[in-house]
């Protein structure tokens, strides 16, 4: 399924990218006036292959998991968090929730490595791959077949949403302990020194900060043998909600969707996404720049820019529920702007 | 009046400032992790002293000038345009429509001191002081009654929209060379070099550049006995829609108001106000970053930070349109996220 998934994604179309700048040019403001937005538009323009396109229905995917690895003592909170937050997701009361409510957007949450079996919880999309990743600092945190398990749950949320008449869908996580893994998986895969990419996750102090480091380089040299491709270095030292992230790009991407990617642990999955296919590319938006360090060296490596910056480290997709917003605003922009020839303004510089 | 105005201006008050972030530190995510956002919520309450405000009711206020210096050959665009514009932004195809009707906004446009007089253009807003303002290049813009004059619309605007029950006001401007007197007011006020805050407004080449420094430079120099305080300054080196903004940021922090700058235009307004009493500051917000030169010398001489950095170089409001929705979504996190204790969570880091 991954293979053909990624046989599908194709660069998107010149010639719609062609036809979109043309009638930004042309609309009453001076050229190229709106920045990031004109750039915005071209973009999703070029990817729906429509005139006047909409993001009106969107969706965010939240996958939650747990890591083995926070018994090394790499997290500020406690594993059982995971469900805590899972639940007030559930309720309405999180940060992404009312994000998304603000972006009119539907939240989706996946059990897709939580250790605590939410049985009972009203609203879970359960695909469980594995009740927690193992302690990656010993060995691998997952079997190959488990990360492409979870790489294939987020290929299929993709299609699900393109199936209901979806046409943006963005990244969130939720998992205590996670941004040790996606500094793992920006480590191997960018590639970067450890200590660029690791930051202070939900508040460690410097000692704290130290020791996630080490913890990170361990599992690297334990897990050396195993990472040799993308998606074994995910297996090695990933998680199963960074894997699910990773399957969201690649059929939001194989499928022509606008996807958006949320903050530090987003980035991690579509890293390796576009490692797999880089045409992924064309297809992302990066939605902030968390104030988690790492992700700044992410940025500068693959020289891409993210449209926010406002110091956000929470996950869950807040950041690009609020990315949502700002898109929005550019797709219209391109609509209902008047152009020079409708007000009689001779296009100037 | 603005002298009356000014002694009404007071410092937020620190008691509702500390009664929000005491809310925001209990609310289900690690400690500031909402970075910015958590900051303007907390000076929206501070400043509004509601339990729960709500930025329901906005206006945007693009103020319309002309500038005598525009035969100097300072911009890209000849004068008719800001006409031209102005009965765009009354049909509703500019930017700025677009981006407030995305944020839920009214747009009052303002006739201050467009040369052109639209008699017949319906919903335009007739306040003009004068019809442009004479080339500073050879002496000063206008006199210290007229930019008062100017001023006191700018405050009039201000609490006419709090009687209407408005919590939330925006700068905007429209006035082709314009980007011109605001470099120079900054030059004056900040101080900087010219060099540092003048930028290619809509689009000159590197020789236009050069000869606006030098254009600008001179009308310093003419105005030298005129630079003694911020009014003097605006009225010598200045414009009109500068002067409204400037007002407008004055009564709208007298009134306890919400007050958004847009971009580099607005900004100069702004400081003009900032220096006729510095606890206005408390109740601005710098939208954005304007791609415009001379924008981030003013940020960083005040050490403030925009919220926005989209290369956006518009004008009209639209940067403070733009940041309506990131500060909307700002105070719906501030109201409808749940505390720890409601989900059971120990606060943590």
């Amino acid at each position: 399924m991954i293979k053909e998934t990624l046989k599908q994604v194709q660069p998107i179309s010149q010639k719609w990218l062609k036809k979109a700048w043309n009638r930004l040019d042309n609309l009453t403001k001076p050229r190229r006036s709106l920045g990031i937005l004109e750039e915005i538009a071209a973009r999703v323009v070029a990817i729906l292959e429509q005139e006047s396109p909409t993001l009106e229905k969107k969706e965010i995917f939240t996958f939650a998991g747990d890591h083995g690895v926070i018994t090394e003592g790499v997290s500020a909170y406690p594993q059982e968090v995971t469900g805590l937050m899972v639940r007030n997701f559930l309720a309405g009361g999180a940060g992404i929730n009312v994000l998304a409510r603000c972006a009119g957007a539907h939240v989706n949450i996946i059990d897709i490595g939580m250790k605590e079996d939410l049985q009972d919880a009203e609203g879970l999309i359960k695909r469980n791959v594995k009740r927690a990743t193992d302690n990656m600092a010993i060995g691998q945190a997952m079997t190959r077949e488990e990360a492409e398990k979870a790489i294939c749950i987020g290929i299929e949320m993709a299609e699900q949403a393109h199936d209901r008449g979806t046409h943006v869908i963005a990244t969130g996580e939720m998992g205590i302990g996670n941004t040790t893994p996606s500094a793992a998986v920006l480590a191997a895969l960018l590639p970067a020194n450890v200590e660029d990419v690791t930051g202070v996750g939900t508040g460690l102090d410097e000692k704290g900060l130290k020791k996630k480091i080490k913890i990170i380089e361990k599992a690297l040299k334990v897990n050396k043998d195993h990472l040799n491709d993308p998606i074994s270095i995910l297996a090695a030292v990933g998680g199963l909600e960074i894997a699910g992230i990773c399957g969201l790009c690649l059929g939001g991407a194989a499928r022509h969707m606008i996807v958006i990617v949320d903050g530090f642990i987003s980035s991690a999955g579509a890293l390796v996404a576009m490692r797999l296919n880089p045409s992924i590319k064309d297809y992302l938006f990066f939605s902030h720049l968390s104030s988690e360090k790492g992700h700044r060296t992410f940025f500068e490596k693959q020289g891409l820019r993210p449209m926010l910056d406002l110091d956000l480290r929470l996950g869950e997709g807040t950041g690009a529920a609020l990315a949502m917003q700002i898109m929005e605003s550019a797709v219209r922009i391109y609509n209902e702007m008047a152009t020079f020839e409708e007000v009689g303004i001779e296009p100037g510089a």
